[in-house]
């Protein structure tokens, strides 16, 4: 197999493509790749500073490799959910990475801000960690955004995990989540930030590649509540589609962010409030972060009381950055 | 396991229905499920004449069956594609069920429609035997239903199938297929009669149950042409997420007839005319059949030419009836 652009050796074949590149090549193209998707959807400029949401695995660390390479003004987010060895080693990654390249990074503890770290909001409200952890994720990222001046928080958000967001959606017709799936979201209050995904056109295998590639030293391991995730069901089931028709993913997000993804959209008429506590964006008086919160300080400290009412139901959704 | 009607031990066990049912109450739900689907869409009525389209199968013979015990006014249409033994043994089938009940069978040939049988058009135009084949049976049973004065074609389309074929468009995002997929399609021209699925609210499973409890004696072996098509493939992933999630399949459905569909719906400006060859209903000045056809004919008479321009690209829907 030789490189589509100088004939070398390719190091690395792109069956979706039709196309096999060497290393710089494949660089090059991933790259490429990344830009055409901030330009696309204009999810932001060298002027601005970029908040990059990073996990400490290949996907969020890959994006913020080449965001610096580009010349973005980036600072890392790193959120400590608590989970054990796995945040301390992923954590750890994070700060390395970013010493490193002498990029800042900010470091924010799920347990300090909601009261209780992943494990234990996991055991009170007797959901999949993923839940509240994912329900978190999105309230600090946001939150820590605005406090710090970014009008832009970007996360490493691969095409296999829109694909598989997509098809959780689809399969049960989520009317709510289907407009919202997209690679830029704009801010629709002057307390939300805009929420960008540079690595959608990119595959999880081109992320790994990329890192390995990049020598980034990244957390290998998953996080150890994804096993049985809904999430990762539907990425098998896509990846057999992709192994029987190589492009099947792709065709599927790029078909529904190109043809269908305007036939859901629709002018919500919901009527944006702020928090009562937080001051965060809500629908409701107090946001499903507080309200967490509250229900896990609540089981805390006085008696417990499982899986109370309170407890938001957040649509599960895969977050890798 | 026991029947949820009448305690007794069940047959069958429907998992997605959360229930069981001894063969008596199978038979009856079975039957509702049809009335109810008949009853909801405004299928047809026992005062109209109905075209049961039968291919000698488990589900259009299950449906034929049910139509005729409730007293409607029906009429099969078995279409012999010319498909070697195939072919010859579910037209038996046909034949020794209506003459068994004492129902009158429409037989209509395909080679003598179109010239050839389905094994030489696919050779002709080098596509699936599916996507000739599906074109012929739509034009063959609108035509015939018309010719003989029915106002209503019933297909035995299953759960199965349409979540399959559903799953093909969505895959895919076609925007023509996604609104016109529906239980029940609408005459939008006096030369398109109404299209009807009795049995969508029905899983293949059901219908075999149904059809052995009945003692149908039905054509036990799939086309020979389908091996491979990718509605099996689509089957396939469907059935590997019902077995994870019973009601899967069903869910992805109904949601999507209940929720999404309406999205999908648009005022269509298509003009319709009718063929200038054969009369029926087309968007161009000959329809899709004719131009298969005169490929057909031009390769059986003159020198072959191969995939010509001129042949159809229908899109592969699994017709079971």
């Amino acid at each position: 197999m030789k490189c589509r652009k100088c004939g070398g050796a390719a190091a690395l074949e792109l069956r979706r493509h039709n196309a096999a590149f060497c290393s710089p090549h494949f660089l090059e193209f991933f790259r490429k790749q990344v830009r055409e998707a901030i330009r696309k959807h204009r999810m932001f400029t060298t002027d601005e500073p970029v908040m990059v949401a990073v996990s400490g695995g290949k996907d969020s660390l890959a994006l913020w490799d080449v965001l610096i390479e580009d010349g973005y003004r980036t600072t890392g987010l790193y959120l400590d959910l608590g989970i054990f060895d796995y945040s301390v080693e992923s954590k750890a990654k994070c700060e390395a990475f970013a010493q490193a390249r002498g990029v800042p990074l900010i470091i924010s503890r799920v347990e300090e801000e909601m009261g209780a770290p992943v494990p234990i909001i996991k055991q009170v409200t007797r959901r999949p960690a993923c839940s509240g952890c994912g329900l978190s994720k999105r309230y600090l990222m946001n939150r820590t955004a605005l406090e710090h001046g970014f009008p832009v928080v970007a996360t490493g958000h691969n095409l296999d995990d829109e694909a598989a967001t997509l098809f959780g959606s689809v399969m049960h017709w989520q009317m709510d989540a289907l407009p919202r799936q997209s690679p830029a979201l704009a801010s629709t209050h002057p307390k939300l930030v805009r929420r960008v995904k540079p690595l959608y056109r990119l595959s999880e295998r081109e992320t790994a590649a990329f890192a390995f590639m990049r020598k980034i030293d990244y957390i290998v391991d998953e996080c150890p509540f994804a096993k049985g995730a809904t999430s990762i069901a539907h990425k098998e089931t896509l990846n057999l589609m992709e192994e029987a028709s190589p492009g099947a993913k792709h065709n599927f997000l790029f078909g529904f962010l190109d043809k269908a993804r305007v036939a859901f959209e629709r002018v919500d008429n919901v009527e944006l409030k702020e928090c009562t506590r937080c001051g965060q964006v809500t629908t409701g008086e107090l946001c499903a972060f507080c309200k967490l919160s509250e229900h896990v300080r609540g089981a805390m400290t006085g008696p417990v009381t499982r899986g109370a009412p309170g407890a938001p139901r957040a649509p599960h959704a895969p977050d890798p950055a």
